[in-house]
C-alpha cells in the first residue's frame, strides 16, 4: 500500500470483517465484553442512577456508591428528589481535569434530611469488600483492584478508597475539614488526578453522557471558570432513575469482576494483541481497565 | 460557614491571598515552577516548534521530539515546510482518547524528501539518555522517568520509548507493520493510553491549545470520525515556529529535569500538602507529572 491515511483503512478493515467466528474467542476487550454471558453481569438498582437532563436536550446518567459514601450518597438522592439542581448548571470546566456542575449558590435552602456537614467518607475499612487485585503495580497505593463494581485502591494502613479516574463523580469541597454537602459535584474529564483520592469524596461515576461534559469549551478563567455570568450547560433537572415512570427508566448493569469474562477483558487489557498491536504492554494502570457499565441489553 | 459552594470559596480564598513572601519556599507545584530561576530553564528550537493555525481563529503549537523518533520528525517538518497539511481537518475526536487530524487522503502528493514508510521509531536505545528516574512504581515499564525534557519508559531489554501522556502527539498508522508517514497526527485527550508505548511513533507533545483539541465535539461514528464528510476543526495552515517571521515567532522553554527546582516540583507533585489536601499521595504517575513547558517569560 502507498502512504496510507491512517486509521482509515482500519476503520474500513473493521467494516470489511467478517462476522465473530463463534468458534474463536473473543480478541479485544470490547470483542470480550460484547460476548460476556448474562451470568456475568449485575443490574445497577434505579436508586443508584442519577439522570441529568440539560436544557435543550442531553442527558448525562451518573452511578451512585453508597458503600463507598453512604452519607454524601444519601444527600445526593435527597437533593435530586427535592429538584435542588432544577435551574443549576455546569459551570466550571477545567482541561485536562473536572467539569464541575450545581448551584454555585451556597445560600439555596437544602431539601429535608440533607446532612450539611457530612463525615470525611474519602476511605473506608475494608471489611465486606472482597478486592479482586489487578495485579500492577501502582504509583499511588499499595494495591489496586475491584470491589462491588468499582475501581479502589488500598493503602498501607488497610484502607480503601475509589480511585479518581476518568468519569469518576466527587464531591466539590473548601478546604479540609470541609468535606462539600453533594450540592456541587465534579466529573473527571483528563488524566486521572488521583492525589485526590483520600482527599474528596467520590461518589459515583459517569456510565452515559460523559462527552456532554468533557467535550464542552473550557472555562477561561482560574480554575476552569467563565467570565462574568457564563455557564458552559446549562441543567434543567437532575432525577433518580427510580423517580422515572418505569418505562422511562434507563437500565444499566456492570459487569462481575468475579466472573470469567472480566478476567479475560482484564487479561486482555493489559496484554492487547489484535492486528494494531506489535508489543503487549505486559500491564495496566487501574484508570485504563474500568469496570465494563453498558445499557442493559434485550434478553 | 453553612453550606459552601465548593471551589467557589477557593477561588476567592486565591484571590485574597497576600502576594508570595520570598522568605518562604514555594508550596504548590505552579508556583514551584513559577518561582524557578532562569537557570532551570532550556528554550525550544523553534524548528521543534509547530504551529497549527485553524480556519476561523485559533492556533495549537507542538514540540516536536526528534531525538525519539528522528525520520518521522524530519518528515513532519517537511510536511509543513511543503504546506501539505494547508486545507487540512481535525477529523476524528474520540472520547477519553485522541484527537486526530491530517488530510485523511492517501493520494495526496508528498513534499520532496519526504520517506513514504519511515522505520518503526516506537523505542530508542538508551545511549545518550541521562534518564532521570521518577522514583514510583509504574504499571506499564520496568521504570519511567525524564529524559532531554521529556517523560519516558524504559524497558526490560533498556529500551527507551516516550510515554503517551495527555498531550503527547503520534503518528497515526495501519496495522502492523506500517509506521505511518507523519501525515495523520493524533493527540492524546484523555486518560494516557499506555497501551500505545512501543506500538506508535511518538514525535512531541502540545505545548499550546490542545483545549481546541480536546473540547471538541466527539464524533459521532466509530472511532470518533464524523458522519459523511463533517471534520471537528479545518486547519487553515501548519508552519516550524523556524518560518515565521522573527518577531511573530512563538518562543518556549522547558524546565531542566535536572534542576533544583524540577526535584521541588516533582516532590510537591507526589506529595500535595497545601490547605486543600489532607492526606500526601506519596507517589504520582508519569503522566500526572509533566515536564513543565511555558512561553519564555521577558528576563
Amino acid at each position: 500500500m502507498p502512504v496510507l491515511t491512517a486509521l482509515l483503512a482500519l476503520v474500513q478493515a473493521a467494516a470489511h470483517m467478517p462476522p465473530p467466528d463463534p468458534s474463536k474467542p473473543p480478541r479485544t476487550p470490547p470483542e470480550i465484553v460484547a460476548a460476556a454471558p448474562a451470568s456475568a453481569w449485575t443490574p445497577i438498582a434505579p436508586e443508584d442512577l442519577m439522570v441529568i437532563d440539560y436544557e435543550g436536550g442531553g442527558r448525562t446518567i451518573v452511578q451512585l456508591a453508597p458503600a463507598f459514601a453512604p452519607v454524601h450518597v444519601a444527600n445526593i438522592r435527597r437533593l435530586a428528589t427535592g429538584g435542588y439542581w432544577t435551574g443549576s448548571a455546569i459551570y466550571r470546566v477545567q482541561d485536562n481535569y473536572v467539569a464541575q456542575w450545581g448551584t454555585n449558590d451556597d445560600k439555596k435552602p437544602l431539601p429535608a434530611g440533607v446532612v450539611a456537614r457530612p463525615p470525611a467518607e474519602y476511605v473506608r475499612g475494608a471489611a465486606g469488600l472482597a478486592i479482586r487485585p489487578l495485579g500492577f503495580a501502582d504509583p499511588y497505593a499499595a494495591r489496586v483492584g475491584y470491589a462491588g463494581g468499582w475501581t479502589v485502591a488500598q493503602y498501607k494502613d488497610g484502607s480503601v478508597s475509589l480511585t479518581h479516574c476518568y468519569g469518576m463523580v466527587g464531591v466539590g469541597r473548601d478546604l479540609s475539614p470541609d468535606t462539600g454537602m453533594g450540592g456541587e459535584l465534579y466529573a473527571v474529564i483528563g488524566q486521572a488526578p488521583r492525589q485526590l483520592d483520600r482527599n474528596i469524596a467520590l461518589v459515583g461515576r459517569v456510565v452515559e453522557g460523559i462527552e456532554l461534559m468533557s467535550a464542552l469549551p473550557r472555562g477561561t478563567e482560574a480554575m476552569g471558570f467563565y467570565k462574568g455570568a457564563k455557564v458552559a450547560r446549562k441543567i434543567a433537572q437532575v432525577r433518580l432513575a427510580s423517580a422515572l415512570p418505569a418505562a422511562e427508566r434507563p437500565a444499566f448493569e456492570v459487569m462481575k469482576e468475579t466472573s470469567p469474562s472480566f478476567a479475560a477483558y482484564l487479561n486482555r487489557r493489559a496484554n492487547r494483541d489484535d492486528d494494531f498491536y506489535k508489543v503487549p504492554a505486559g500491564g495496566v494502570d487501574i484508570c485504563n481497565a474500568p469496570v465494563p457499565v453498558r445499557r442493559t441489553p434485550a434478553r
